[in-house]
């Protein structure tokens, strides 16, 4: 279940006191839902969606809440976004996974024949359309799959979750996909953290976890990374030695062939550039922060790509690292270190998980004021 | 001796074409020689230092030529600059050297005894104070020591030779002082290519030679190294193995003291900065061109430097990289390639030495600038 705080205009604080800006044009932003524009976000559970998903939706702007059935739901929606976790096309509840005929040994959720694809595809198309549709709901709570809710189609529509790449009717349907890539040892690393500091299991139960899930992982996760147009990859720091995962190289590696966004860069597009900042301008924890922008292969494609190793300290310096990086997708000086200290409590904050979900976030700002007919 | 070529105004070819600009304001240069900027370049004799010259006094504009007194001399003289030639100073002749009784085995010209400390020391502070001199000449053909020249103070007067720096009256005097730093290997290297394949020498013949001027050349000339305000290092490349020496590693240190002339950075000032240009706007020979930007200690002083490995195929190209280096001293948007292009068939001129000894040119500019009362 996605833990969501609901984000409303009226929270919102500037922050960025120093830096010179114009106001964002939030009017120019159409509230039209005919033709929705459909992204999709792949990842793992317990891999920061959540976090995601509210940086992505808090640069529309407005109150973001659960949909209004009176009942458990998934569905987050505001006036510019519904967000979809596909966890609701679970083919079977909780029990069904676990005593199943057709699955003897039971079937996680992972699994690829326990989503109902037809009903995804058929949700995907007709949201595109700008058809309202009668979707499932799995209850993360009970486990059980709850009667179904009416979903409106708005501008934005955003599928979430295991596999919004896998099947190729609703990965064609999608106009822009993302694939959020937390690498093993940091996997291990966050879930150690987590489950052996504060729930007391040691860490062999943690890798058996995560060993357990590893083979669905691979067959029908994983190979949706190769597919997607933009890829979030969190890998652990190469600065220094951390067990505990909160010092991270994390990539943004966008697809050359995406038209519908620009690609963001360091300093001169098409270059190849390492880049440690100015300590006086940026306050960094030991060993400090390394910044890059390449060029590069993803399965054989070509992708330009962001990285960030290390972390800051002090979130409204990276104003500075901001103002480095050109092809954001913002609209104005500052919006991204804007965005970083409306959140700046959330996960991932201080180092390039935070500053590229909010550039991703961006993105598909972009990608939908490219489309929208 | 320097085996200078002429350079008149009207020899000049602007060169780039492409490239937005605005005239160069000249006439705001004053003429006013009662009180001449001094300057100090440091080098090993066959490094490169008459090239360097003439990218110095280039940017000054007007004709270079050599002291109008109708026999061999070696000190060059435009409106704006005048160049001495410190092998000016030897106490004694070639033959001098060779036999003389104080001396039995000889002593190199790099040796302090050799010198003539205190005429030196008075040029120098009579010329600063804008009084002219009559200074003597070491004929490098004859290997004489021929009658005294007069010499007029201009705006900007340059000592160039082996021990700029050395006496501590000298060195106190200049203004701005410059080491051109080429390590053994690249000297090896360059020494070959000519005398090798030139001169039919043998490897051993110009290790020989090498070494010969090393003690002397260690004790005497080196240790200026430390003292320099800016220093030209050429080293082998890191990119390639090049035992011709055309593929270099050049660095551009400056001393954070110099306060007559900014430091020149890439992109971000007090980062470190590593760049691999676009290839797509800079046509660069395999294995291409690194260009780095970064902090760091000299002799225990605080210094930036520049630093740039492999050459560059197209020179016009180079105001891409000009546009990426803040703090150059130019004057107008593709000044420092123009002057490149301008003497684009000298030694260096597709690597880091013909690019760092232009900005050296401009900082030279830049002190003049800035010191003149």
């Amino acid at each position: 279940m996605l833990a969501f705080t609901q984000i409303t205009a009226s929270s919102w604080a500037p922050g960025l006191a120093a830096a010179p800006r114009v106001a964002p044009s939030r009017s120019a932003v159409s509230m039209d839902a005919s033709n929705p524009v459909v992204i999709g976000l792949a990842a793992d559970s317990g891999c920061g969606k959540s976090t995601f998903m509210r940086r992505v939706t808090g640069i529309f702007g407005g109150e973001c809440k659960l949909n209004d059935i009176g009942r458990e739901t998934n569905t987050l929606v505001s006036d510019m976004t519904t967000v979809i976790c596909l966890d609701d096309y679970h083919k079977w509840d909780r029990t069904g996974r676990k005593s199943n005929p057709e699955w003897p040994d039971g079937i996680t959720a992972l699994h690829e024949a326990c989503q109902n694809w037809d009903k995804m595809a058929a949700d995907v198309t007709d949201l595109k359309a700008g058809k309202a549709v009668e979707k499932p709901i799995y209850n993360h709570i009970t486990g059980e799959l709850d009667p179904d809710e009416p979903v409106q189609p708005t501008p934005i529509v955003i599928f979430e979750g295991l596999h919004p790449m896998h099947d190729e009717r609703v990965n064609e349907a999608l106009d822009l996909t993302i694939y959020l890539d937390i690498t093993d040892d940091v996997k291990f690393a966050w879930k150690a953290q987590r489950d052996i500091a504060e729930r007391g299991a040691t860490p062999e139960e943690v890798q058996a976890a995560i060993d357990g899930r590893k083979p669905d992982f691979a067959a029908y996760v994983e190979p949706q990374k190769a597919k997607a147009d933009i890829i979030i990859q969190v890998l652990p720091s190469d600065l220094i030695e951390d067990p505990t995962g909160k010092f991270l190289k994390v990539k943004y590696i966008q697809k050359k062939s995406v038209t519908c966004a620009e690609t963001p860069y360091l300093f001169d597009e098409g270059s190849e550039l390492t880049w440690v900042p100015n300590g006086d301008k940026l306050t960094t924890s030991p060993p400090g922060v390394v910044i890059k922008s390449y060029d590069d292969e993803w399965f054989g494609a070509p992708v330009s790509v962001l990285e960030m190793d290390g972390k800051v300290d002090v979130l409204d310096e990276l104003v500075y690292v901001e103002s480095a990086i050109s092809a954001t997708g913002t609209k104005f000086y500052g919006e991204l270190t804007e965005q970083m200290i409306k959140m700046k409590d959330a996960p991932g904050s201080e180092n390039g998980t935070g500053l590229f979900q909010s550039i991703c976030a961006f993105k598909i700002r972009e990608a939908y004021e490219s489309l929208r007919k």
